[in-house]
């Protein structure tokens, strides 16, 4: 009966509209089952069918109530994300009383650390703020981190917030990049926004549609895209000139411009294009999703690595090959440790921690 | 943000209270980056930590809001779900006024079906309500019908509701499968209870507990079992005796029998024997949340299969062998028929429409 943003778009393809009219005729039908049963078999059916569109009203209504539930706790978290941001920007130094930590069950080993050096004194060249906060959580995420190449990084460094809002003219969300002044791109914030539409049908089957922004990209800053050079020589002369091709790149900034499910062409997409397009929106709503539910309220797990202790059996069985090895109860204790050296590895990755 | 019990062992194990203290070790700072950093920053983390502290509080409240939107919406769908019921079992008779369909925009197909026969008659001798409802519902499931075997079948015919309460004293909530006279068990209610508790740190985090039921089986009934007869000779002499052995068989009615975490003996399980019991209660609890958000509110669409149309994608991704083919627009067209002839299996299975 739940229904909520999550796994919408892992559990419904975006494009749905589209696929449906052709899997009409593959699925629900092909037994004949329905068709074979009674008449008045069939009439108590339709009976049901008519019971089912009276409660797809309720749930309509309790989407609604949802929603606002789910802006009026937002608003609650805002000043507490504010004041995260001001923290991590330099722009507050917290008090000692804030910095006190009371409930230290759950990070003991951390707390340790911390108390051993608790009369460390600050540097000599104090660092402003927390350098390469929202790029260390970005990086911290396993699925995340996949999108972030090494290009990436000098401009992600200037990330300062990722903020979450509500629509108000539609379902769906909005997520503001904001960044410092960087030599990649003039722009201060870059958005992306998720709409969605539930197809009142049948639970939590939802129609979504992502935008992007355009990023104006400084000269020669274009992270999607690599230039190649090419040496062309004009056949007969000896006359050469130089072409430059531009080939696109993989970026996170990519993020920033969706795939796109087109409107009318869909239904002359073969099936590998629609899957294809089907794998890329899923992929695309994926990773706004973990953004909005996992890094944006857990920034600081992120960042120390602790939200990793939740996502070990997540990430165990998503981003294996495909061997299943739920049977599996052999000493291949060789293969335990490559796995969690796996685990490790976006922690390991996290970057020196070097002033801005 | 979001916080709801979809999806909740999918993301989480419920074996986290067990593994984390082996986690520890492994995940979050085998890079030293935190202890690495500046006592100014590491102060500031702090603070961060307490900010998100503050914000879980408001968490739990949201939680808690939820569950009573949840058990709101519960009681208006309720005298909706009792009216199925007793169609289904046949002890109300529609009028023709409830079995006329309006809203036929999504079922054209079976709507036109319905519509050459209208003037069929009923059958000379009249079907009971709807025979096999609830077991052509789960066989319809492409995971819950791999569970039933051609012995559960049967009893299943005998299911004549699922009712969906949510607990009072936990979150979580209760599954009762009803059931009328059969050859198999004496009990008319089978329960299967998830208990979750959220541990109140990192959002969804859950830990959940499964409850069952016993059966109490008729004589030489008992599907949870096979017994196995051998005949034994006494060595020397050349007495014979029948030994009989049951050995554990494969069923669905195991799903009132779940997994167990072992409370003090979780600490003594390997690597290995962690992931298979956790893949048990992944796989248990699954089959709990299709059954309580997919099979109860949409049991009709199970019935005639509609509701696959709107599986198809999930059950492509995670039906498959593990070969993704994301990237894959070569023309293997007979794979494609292989995979849609697998979409179309559980709805070829469904029963033959049998007078009960």
């Amino acid at each position: 009966m739940e229904n909520t943003t999550e796994n919408i778009f892992a559990n419904n393809p975006a494009l749905l509209n589209a696929i449906q009219g052709r899997l009409g005729s593959l699925v629900g039908r092909p037994s004949g089952y329905i068709e074979s049963l009674p008449a008045e078999v069939k009439r108590r059916i339709n009976a049901l069918k008519n019971i089912q569109s009276e409660q797809l009203k309720y749930e309509k209504e309790y989407r609604a109530e949802l929603a606002e539930l789910e802006k009026k706790y937002l608003k609650k978290y805002q000043p507490l994300f504010e004041k995260r941001s001001s923290i991590v920007n330099g722009n507050v130094e917290p008090t000692d009383a804030e910095c006190e930590r009371e409930d230290s069950d759950m990070d003991e080993d951390v707390e340790e650390k911390v108390e051993e050096k608790k009369e460390e004194k600050p540097s000599a060249d104090p660092v402003k703020g927390i350098p390469e906060f929202w790029l260390t959580c970005l990086k911290t995420n396993p699925i995340i981190s996949e999108l972030i190449t090494e290009r990436d990084e000098e401009p992600l460094k200037a990330l300062t917030d990722i903020k979450l809002e509500y629509l108000d003219d539609s379902d769906g969300f909005k997520l503001s990049f904001f960044f410092d002044k960087n030599e990649y791109f003039p722009d201060t914030v870059l958005t992306k926004i998720y709409r969605l539409e539930n197809t009142g049908d049948y639970g939590n089957i939802i129609d979504g549609k992502a935008e992007g922004c355009d990023i104006h990209w400084n000269e020669g800053k274009n992270l999607t895209v690599t230039v190649e050079t090419k040496k062309q020589r004009r056949k007969g002369t000896n006359q050469t000139r130089i072409i430059k091709r531009t080939i696109p790149a993989e970026t996170f900034f990519s993020f920033f411009n969706p795939p796109v499910i087109p409107e009318d062409e869909a239904l002359e997409m073969d099936e590998d294009e629609m899957q294809e397009l089907d794998s890329k929106l899923e992929a695309d709503y994926e990773v706004g999703e973990i953004i909005k539910d996992k890094i944006i309220p857990y920034a600081v797990d992120w960042f120390t690595g602790k939200a990793l202790e939740f996502e070990e059996a997540d990430f165990d069985s998503d981003e294996y090959d495909g061997y299943d090895d739920e049977e599996d109860d052999d000493d291949d204790d060789d293969d335990d440790d490559a796995d969690n050296a796996k685990i490790n590895e976006p922690a390991a990755q996290t970057p020196e921690c070097k002033q801005q």
